[in-house]
């Protein structure tokens, strides 16, 4: 069967799939995720695309029932126009400015009496190729295991395969040169393989974390490290990352022994589990890294199935909660570029955020992740199939859509945050946050809904769907408790966003554009976001979604040896506020529990 | 049984030993090789020292005689005054400056909102003990696995232990470092154990090279890892190197783990089999090194039971044949600063030679040695028991001593450089080299000795001891076959020397110091180096035997990081003069066949 490549724009991800693949499964084998609450049947309309080039139609689409029949550019219009930044890299341009290079080079041949070394030799004719000073080659020795017979069989006419000023490998002839570029998530891993020779990328593919055995969150993970041992852990994600090497090259039909560089972003935890470091500092107080140096190590002791003379690049931390990954966002935006004032959030499993421009950036963490990953919400779960993801009012109707286009069996993220804006708008919750009484409803909407709402001891239930409703037998609901846990969620993150503000001296007003990363970031209504007062409403026009930027940022940095440099320095720069420890904290949190009035 | 500490002047070499123990054992305890051609049975009465201090008796004794009863202060006076220079390094007052320090420092202790990493709070602490700017201090990602606990263990004042600007080891409190220095022989190993905190040895040993399994010589072990692998070689000798560190250890009751620093030098070959590069480059035409650079490397890879955080450090090589131990040679003799015109000589498999001074030097290696190993001498052996090893003129008889005080089975370098000075100066062998007929004999001695000429063929013996004199029933001479092998080796070197000389612009007779380095240079009799011509006649009284001047050198570059800097310089400044391919060495060489006249 024929492969066909598609790109998908406007971030210009490139992914090779077999004739007839409808575009929905190519999205997801891109690394993308696609909106598609129907399970690709055809039905919800949500997968809409834009074919530019190629296929049998141009024009907008449904993915899921478009299948590809040659090579084609593809919009994914989905998102609104103009908040596409998960190509800033791409918008920005950036230069390849390889740290990984190849080329041929001529050893002058020995001749009795000269008592110059072959590695002098060698290093002189790379030295005259690269412009490299011979003094900055470092010696390395398991290339001169077989050096001398190499030279006398290729006829002194060698390839030479460089990690900045460093030989890594010496080869018969030219031949490819790839890069490994991961983000690893307390949820999921991603890797991306790009070609060192031009540094498009090839393949991706991702796959859940498995040290979720050890703790579904990392606080879980690390108690588990510090009580038994981090090897385990370790061990998980590395050969998990292995096992995306695998894949990867498969796909792309590469050997995996021509992959010199691997590049790695991933939160404080995810760097020191996968670097083999007890994350004791990152879990107690004060919360400070063990490291927070940019990594570049030998990739070989690491066990990724890449070549093991290759280099590892991880990117350097901020703080205890601010890490590699919050500087991959940095990078992909090119932050110390910037001129706008900018607020980038990366919501995960905590809330990172970063306010500033290119003059001067603060960034903090907030503990803002968890309600909307599922987690502390009585009827919360991921989003995935089953999962309520959004709602809206249609008349006086609240109505929602559900994942897989399947019966709800509970509610994620983007749909806690939606409901809880809907409660609000209509005078169902008050500023304080209570879900008002049956008898206390005034607005149309309220009345109409008001049945939904259900005494249960001292905690209230707003039921979305009944047990005969659900596809678990069991009502689906957001409970008075569940306010609450939105409440300090988004408490945290307002109050983050104010001080923050405060310390860089300006008004909130005067934020030019907030950049959303990671997947939720994607998914989430920015209206809601702005309704429940996460994001303060006046910035709710300036919100641009900018996908999976950390591993954006973790692209760039392995392409583009000025960026890495650039992390480095943007990492040291960047003021880290504690809000733990800042007195203002207490009462700007208590301040911004309250919800916005309506 | 109470130990006792002997130290053995002028080197100050120190060692301790049992009670009872004989100061000829604790010689050879010491890594001395005492002349003790009895076996140490009281009768030969060469082992002669003088006890400085302790002891039952001071002043001049048989050392296989006397015992230690306490500590005691020695002089080997059995080798000429003032001729001692394995001291050099000592006499020259080497300064400790040692590559590897341990010092304790008081991490600051994070506090709530200070972002800064565990190991970026630790590099000040260490840069503000040591002076060392932060900057220059690289991650050791090892070390921070488990530093956050450790920190707190310790309350936050931990021991680190440096190299240079690296920090190796993080204790909980300061403790030994110690460092191992060897000198890698083709016939063998020795290793020398030093306390890394005051730079004083405190234990050696040695050990056959095991390699001798693959080949007696370089070549043969070349050959044998170019046709098979270079891996059973390098197996072997890491294997011997390891056991001597035990040994060493369990001598000096200390923990290898608390070993930090290995410095090796030895014979290209024997440096690029230990490295595990197979040594194609010098066993064939050009005869380059693949490598001539010093290795500065983690240690660990190694296989040789030390701390697996140590380094190690390599001397540079300067050719194919003249490697890290001719270094170690200039290192111990601190050749960069020697004023005087100083010709050193190290007699092994090779000989190597290094003309000059602080100004200006030349090296150069000849195919000498083999003759005096007593390869291709038909009665050669080794400098073993059984082994002619001096000879000398009594009256008109030549008499001889075998060492062990056994009957004699052969002739080793010192005895074969002997016999041949003695037939020389008394008419039994012409300066073209042939030994005369019996009725050609003119001296008194040569009439008196005429009977020992036994035709054999076209190859005359000169007969040393009878069959029935012999301690395997088969005579032991010397052919017209050996002397011409004699001739051919003293020609190479009195070639080697001319040609050094021809290429500095000075007179042969300006030499002003001649060291002999080398276990051989100790028991040779220079006035025969001198009579056969091996060494010009000129400079005989200006011979000085170093001892392993080599090994010494290792040491004080494991000691000095000056000294292994100039090490470094040293090897690059020096000429290389390639006898093979200099257009007069096949005239000079040819001239030098011949023996000077008597």
């Amino acid at each position: 069967m024929s492969q066909f490549n598609v790109v998908f724009m406007p971030q210009r991800l490139s992914v090779t799939v077999e004739e007839g693949t409808n575009l929905l499964d190519a999205q997801i084998k891109a690394g993308l995720i696609p909106d598609a609450p129907c399970g690709g049947k055809g039905t919800c309309g949500k997968c809409l695309v834009n074919v530019l080039k190629g296929g049998n139609e141009t024009g907008v689409v449904k993915a899921c029932q478009t299948l590809v029949t040659d090579d084609m550019e593809v919009d994914i219009i989905n998102v609104p126009k103009g908040y596409h930044l998960l190509t800033t890299g791409i918008e920005r341009q950036i230069d390849f400015l390889p740290l990984i290079k190849s080329f041929n080079i001529s050893v002058e041949k020995c001749e009795m009496g000269d008592s110059r070394s072959d590695w002098k030799r060698l290093k002189k004719a790379v030295s005259e190729v690269s412009g490299i000073d011979e003094k900055d080659i470092p010696l390395n020795i398991n290339l001169v295991k077989e050096l001398n017979g190499l030279l006398k069989e290729c006829n002194y006419i060698v390839n030479v395969v460089m990690y900045k000023n460093e030989i890594l490998q010496i080869r018969k002839e030219d031949g490819p040169v790839y890069i490994m570029a991961f983000d690893i998530g307390t949820t999921s891993v991603v890797g991306y393989l790009l070609d060192g020779k031009n540094g498009k990328e090839i393949a991706v593919d991702s796959m859940l974390n498995p040290q979720s055995q050890y703790g579904a969150d990392v606080i879980q993970r690390s108690n588990y490290s510090m009580e038994n041992s981090v090897e385990p852990l370790t061990i998980a994600i590395r050969n998990a990352m292995k096992k995306l090497v695998e894949n990867n090259c498969k796909k792309a039909k590469i050997n995996p022994c021509d992959i010199y560089l691997v590049n790695i972003v991933g939160n404080t935890c995810m760097h020191h589990l996968f670097m083999g470091i007890v994350p004791s500092a990152l879990v107690l107080a004060p919360y400070n890294p063990s490291v927070s140096e940019p990594v570049i190590d030998n990739v070989n002791s690491y066990d990724l199935g890449v070549n093991p003379n290759g280099k590892l690049q991880v990117l350097s931390n901020i703080a205890g909660f601010v890490g590699a990954d919050t500087v991959g966002v940095l990078v992909a935006t090119g932050f110390d570029r910037i001129d706008k004032l900018t607020l980038a959030i990366d919501i995960g499993t905590n809330g990172e955020m970063v306010l500033g421009n290119k003059q001067r950036a603060i960034t903090c963490s907030t503990a803002a992740g968890p309600a909307f990953e599922g987690a502390k919400i009585e009827c919360g779960m991921r989003g995935s199939a089953g999962a309520i993801d959004h709602l809206k009012v249609e008349g006086k109707r609240i109505v929602y859509s559900v994942i897989g286009d399947e019966k709800p069996i509970g509610i994620c993220g983007s749909g806690l945050m939606d409901i809880v804006s809907i409660m609000l708008e209509n005078g169902i919750v008050d500023e304080s946050g209570r879900i008002l009484d049956q008898d206390e409803m005034e607005t149309d909407v309220a009345k109409e809904n008001a049945f939904r709402i259900v005494p249960n001891g001292n905690n209230k239930h707003f039921v979305l769907a009944t047990k005969e409703e659900s596809g678990e037998g069991k009502a689906v609901y957001i409970s008075q408790k569940d306010v609450r846990e939105v409440q300090l969620a988004k408490g945290a993150m307002a109050a983050g966003i104010e001080l923050m503000s405060k310390q860089l001296g300006i008004d909130i007003s005067q934020i030019e554009q907030v950049m959303i990363a990671g997947a939720f970031g994607n998914y989430m209504s920015p209206h809601s976001a702005c309704a429940i007062g996460l994001i303060p409403k006046e910035l709710e026009k300036k919100i641009i979604p900018i996908g999976n930027a950390a591993g954006e940022g973790s692209k760039i940095a392995s392409l583009n040896v000025e960026e890495f440099n650039r992390s480095v320095a943007m990492a040291e720069k960047i003021e880290f506020l504690e809000l733990a420890t800042d007195p203002d904290f207490q009462d700007t949190f208590v301040d911004q529990l309250e919800f916005p009035e309506y």
